[in-house]
């Protein structure tokens, strides 16, 4: 039927589990999937048994002999990893011609493949008696989950996990092969991979090369292994086929992958919260925090390097809130979400045995958003204090003394034997990023902030150490003298110090006069009641969310997959462009001409080789007809978010033709709704891949063994 | 002939003269004009007899009545005269629903209406020996015009003026009827005529509802008159007939008016001493001062309000030149300018008898652009110590005395009787604007930078100004202390004190021992050299530029058109978008939508009034066929220019559609060469004109003017 090739206009919203593919065949051909969805959704044949985890990316089997395509940023850990001395392997690249010469990703890197998901929602949330308190369900489910995931991991090689599936309406036991041993094959310079950096990062037009090679290698026993020479490739029992015809505007594409996080469940409530207090609240803290990191580095050159990270992060979040309440008011996501609860609560209401099972359920979720409402601010003010490097690391040091006081086995997750190597290095690793400037001006400012909290909904603790020591003022004199105070000498200023308190016990802490030590000591008594309230919160929700869920589902079929939840998903649309604002279109596809045209100062300043292979205008068999040139990078509508990223696209047929690696800005508040219009998925285009391999760095063991001859 | 029709893709470059518009027909019919040629080139017939010069702007009568259509941005200084105490006509835009409730627009207001023009080449530039030295063949032209003029104006009520072309190939004296009575019918607010202010300046998409309405009256007597309540309303020859139709992407268009300067028959070692000189150091200095003084604004509120001008005249500077730079780049202006300029030199020497006669206007051409090349840098330095407000003051008084010394007829222009009440009014007005710390910041580093000067090539009467009082030291040191001794107590700084000195003889100044004084005192055999070398440049290119054009026309007879000079001039091309970099595109149109989906902070705050006759959505017979709604702005190809501003947009009637207001960012070079594929004319459209109106203004009875009737 004609009218079906149209239905491309309007995105498939859905990040779809593999098991619900089968169902999905008449929107899948309507999209204009060409292959069977039955095949589509089994995990061992291809597409989907090719698809694997980098533990927060993506990457997919392209070769019999383990090699996985990625996203260039998701082996830049590798890269720092696999570099010698004096090498800068993230900035000049890396191309392995032979695979002696490939480089062990580091000890920490992994490949996990799914093998099987398992039901166990029965296991994890049955029985549970109605009057068991919500701290006491909290346990209960986490004992359960620990007891299902040890049996699971018994046998060796796998990991396991217990994902929650639809707010704890179903919970599945996914098993993965856990593969040890990642070697870096080839990735471009940053200045390819990366190119753009920061001031393109969300945004259309795109150029970035994003794409990495990896192979993974196995014991000569069949085994899992860690790095060793004797090791060899890992034969996948799937590989995706490279289709070097690439895509055009309007085809049907799907990407498979491993998407985080998404909150698109979350009541009416919640997102009203979100959208009128949290997120505006955090973008006003967050950008004076940013001004100030700024301004430190500005006024400090030393201090610039130490605050580097954070500012990125800040800067990363600053603009997410902005653009995420941007796409709020431009949807009215909150409107809408009240609309729907609403409506949910009348059909609720309108039936008696309905309201009786979900109308207690609305009610206690409605009330339990606003629960802490009257501490909000105190919970905000005491976030931003807790960012203070010395004291959230004097509060973690102190909780390390006391949990070393119980067997290993009964002390809090993250502060087992296991853990001690790992905190070590970090805490001497810290010092890198330290800026005791910086921690002065955001305690000088937070602490006045605290002092200044109403009365009955202050930070107690807080502000009776303050009031300990120094003298009555202002809470801004106050605050700066506390400060000072705090200051003077901290012992957790060097890594020398910080060792040494990781080793003390619970009476040295208690004893010292230490500032953000006895700062730490004084707000145990805060931290423990925030880590009661928050397992009994997880308690509540753990018995609420599955029914909300479960009343929405049955009131609206439509709402038809789980959020994100780091399982493998897939994702369908078509290659298409948008119209971001009046009177301005973008075209789904970039081409090498726009790298040229971008080029300026860093991030603008691409290779000389690729310079000259543009401008020796030889595309081969990688033009795309339409562009008659090569094509860089493209849009489509697909629903995807973070742990996406290297996600192979795949054709009508399920063959490669891109990886996804970013979102568009206009689509940043896909976390809570998926705006068709305006939400896209970056990809890199497999022709860009290919072209740049061949023509660029020459890799031409690598293009065969994609299957393919190189023609340059 | 079919293949005409597409001719629209390719702009028609050209400011033309309306005398060339006859010989124009085949181009003009091609573009889609479906009137008679002749009569477009006939300056008693509309369209052309109804369109006027404001003086820097250009209006068109509308009505019998002598009401006039323009921008927005040329009436400001109308509404700020018109307005009376505790009024901003700016801010709040202004209706007078009947004749007497329209109000003066000063006594500055002019309307100039084109009534003849005479060639008067050989009076202007005949008959002068070769021998003439440049500096008196200046003088001698100077002489000539201004007794061309003088006669010309005997009559009174008209302005004559000798323009040339070619860059003094062909004079021409122009007249025009000088309208003195000027009033103010229709401006919308500020945040509707003006919306985007300096973020959307030169930018696409625009939603700016730039247009206004002034109304041209004349004595009872038919005479052009001051300002009086008898006045009546002036009936123009010709009007304008408004299209409530409006215009359509891919239609014919034109625009007529007065565009100011261009600079297209440069050679190529000016374009090139631009390109690679001027502009790059005058970005590099341009950005140090407009960061000086927004720290400035920013560290010291008081002085925030007093730099305010020239922070936003250095913002367009440097704005203007970073993106000129841009586009020289993009469209390798250098390049293109030395190949044309080498073809033509080749072409001279080819044939003896040209070679001849061109050959040494070539050379010397050339080697005048390097002539001053060794002091370059000495009067960039001594031009932005000029910026200083107390020195150019002192040096403008200073001058100011010993012209007095002279008979009135023989002292330079600008230094006459009828010049003085002005020059008092700016000395007692300059207060506002003045602020010492940004003296004080700007003297110190281009007084350092004077006193880095390579020997020999010094700002050697600066220097020794500088080292007679001051102790030898770094080049900081120096500039430091003479800042601090200018800076003392200067007399000038208070508007007293320039009054006062504006009394003062050649003697007083001489004798005068404060320092922005003596330093004017000091300066003069500096400003005395520059004048005279400045005198003696403009002679010799009357005499050297105007062979080159004619050998560069004899050589390329396709560059057929003079360079702006605020004469009336037509352009004309189609309604189009364009494609600013890869993968975007820009819609020749934009939407009433956009001006909501753009709303926020100032200036993206539309009045509410505006804002809901959108959200009411009654177009009425405003709205255009494609896109089903109110279009605001759109985008033509049409070769414009500053002075353009407010110019008519004709359809292939000649029928009025809209008003040009600005250029794009992409065509920002167009003084230098026009990039037909980037350079487009922003206009209002006419339908958002004639809504706005209806709808917003209820303007009924300027609607009826218009010709038409209210229909909502």
């Amino acid at each position: 039927m004609l009218l079906a090739l149209v239905l491309h206009a309007a995105a498939i919203e859905g990040m779809w589990e593999p098991s619900q593919l089968l169902s999905l065949g008449q929107p899948l051909r309507a999209a204009g999937y060409l292959d069977d969805p039955a095949r589509l959704g089994d995990l061992r044949a291809a597409p989907l048994g090719a698809v694997v985890s980098l533990g927060g990316c993506t990457a997919s089997f392209v070769s019999d002999l383990g090699l996985l395509v990625t996203n260039h940023h998701c082996v830049v850990g590798h890269l720092q990893r696999a570099q010698k001395e004096g090498e800068d392997l993230v900035e000049t690249g890396f191309y392995a011609a032979s695979r002696q010469e490939e480089r062990s990703g580091g000890k920490g890197a992994r490949v996990y493949v799914t093998q099987s998901f398992e039901d166990v929602t029965e296991k994890v949330a049955g029985k549970i008696p109605a009057k068991t308190g919500d701290v006491q369900r909290k346990a209960l489910i986490d004992e359960r989950t620990k007891k299902l995931v040890g049996d699971c991991e018994k046998p060796g090689g796998v990991r396991c996990r217990v994902a929650s599936y639809y707010d704890g309406l179903r919970y599945t036991l996914v098993r993965q092969l856990e593969l040890r041993d990642v070697r870096v094959v080839m990735a471009p310079p940053d200045a390819v991979g990366n190119y753009g950096d920061e001031i393109d990062n969300w945004h259309w037009p795109r150029h970035a090369g994003d794409f990495a090679f990896l192979r993974a290698y196995i014991g000569r026993d069949g085994k899992p292994a860690d790095y060793s020479p004797d090791n060899v490739p890992y034969a996948p029992p799937q590989r995706l086929v490279v289709s070097p015809r690439g895509i055009e505007p309007g085809e049907f594409v799907m990407v498979a992958g491993y998407p985080g996080h998404t909150e698109r469940w979350r009541t009416a409530a919640e997102v009203a919260r979100d959208a009128t207090t949290h997120l505006p609240a955090y973008l006003e803290d967050g950008t004076w925090a940013l001004d100030m990191l700024e301004s430190l580095a500005r006024e400090m050159p030393s201090e610039a390097v130490k605050v580097n990270v954070p500012r990125s992060y800040l800067s990363n979040g600053v603009f997410n809130a902005r653009w995420t309440l941007e796409a709020f008011r431009r949807t009215n996501v909150v409107g809408v979400a009240n609309a729907r609860d609403e409506s949910l609560r009348r059909w609720v209401e309108a039936d008696p045995a309905r309201a009786a099972v979900y109308a207690p359920v609305l009610a206690e979720l409605s009330a339990r958003v606003s629960k802490h409402d009257a501490e909000l601010e105190r919970d905000r003010v005491m976030g931003w204090v807790g960012r203070s490097d010395l004291l959230s690391t004097a509060r973690t040091l102190y909780r390390w003394s006391r949990e070393r006081q119980k067997p290993d086995a009964k002390r809090e997750i993250g502060y087992q034997s296991r853990d001690e190597a790992r905190y070590a290095a970090r805490l001497a690793d810290m010092q890198a990023s330290l800026s005791l400037e910086a921690e002065r001006r955001l305690l000088e400012r937070f602490l006045a902030r605290a002092l200044s909290l109403p009365a009955g909904h202050g930070a107690t603790e807080l502000v009776a150490w303050i009031n300990a020591a120094g003298p009555a003022g202002s809470p801004e004199a106050m605050a700066r003298a506390a400060v000072d105070r705090l200051l003077a000498a901290p012992a957790l200023a060097t890594a020398e110090g910080r060792l040494d308190w990781f080793k003390q016990g619970p009476a040295a802490f208690e004893a010292s006069h230490d500032g953000f030590i006895s700062l730490a000591v004084a707000l145990r008594p805060y931290d423990d009641a925030r880590e009661l309230e928050s397992k009994e919160d997880a308690g509540a929700y753990a018995r609420l969310r599955p029914r909300y869920v479960e009343a929405m589902r049955l009131f609206d079929p439509t709402r038809v997959y789980p959020d994100a939840n780091s399982t493998l998903r897939v994702s369908f649309g078509t290659v298409q462009g948008y119209h971001p604002r009046d009177a301005v279109s973008y075209a789904p596809q970039t081409t090498v001409h726009g790298i040229v045209e971008k080029m300026g100062p860093h991030p603008f300043d691409p290779p000389a080789a690729l310079v000259s292979a543009i401008a020796a205008g030889k595309w081969g068999s990688y033009a795309d007809p339409g562009l008659a040139t090569v094509p860089v990078d493209f849009l489509s509508d697909l629903d995807i978010t973070g742990g996406n990223s290297g996600s192979p696209t795949l054709d009508a047929k399920g063959r490669l033709v891109g990886l996804a690696f970013d979102g568009n800005v206009e689509g940043i508040a896909s976390d809570y709704v998926f705006d068709a219009q305006m939400a896209r998925t970056i990809h890199v285009d497999v022709r860009y891949l290919l072209w740049y391999l061949d023509a660029v760095t020459q890799a031409d063991g690598l293009v065969r063994e994609l299957g393919l001859e190189p023609t340059l």
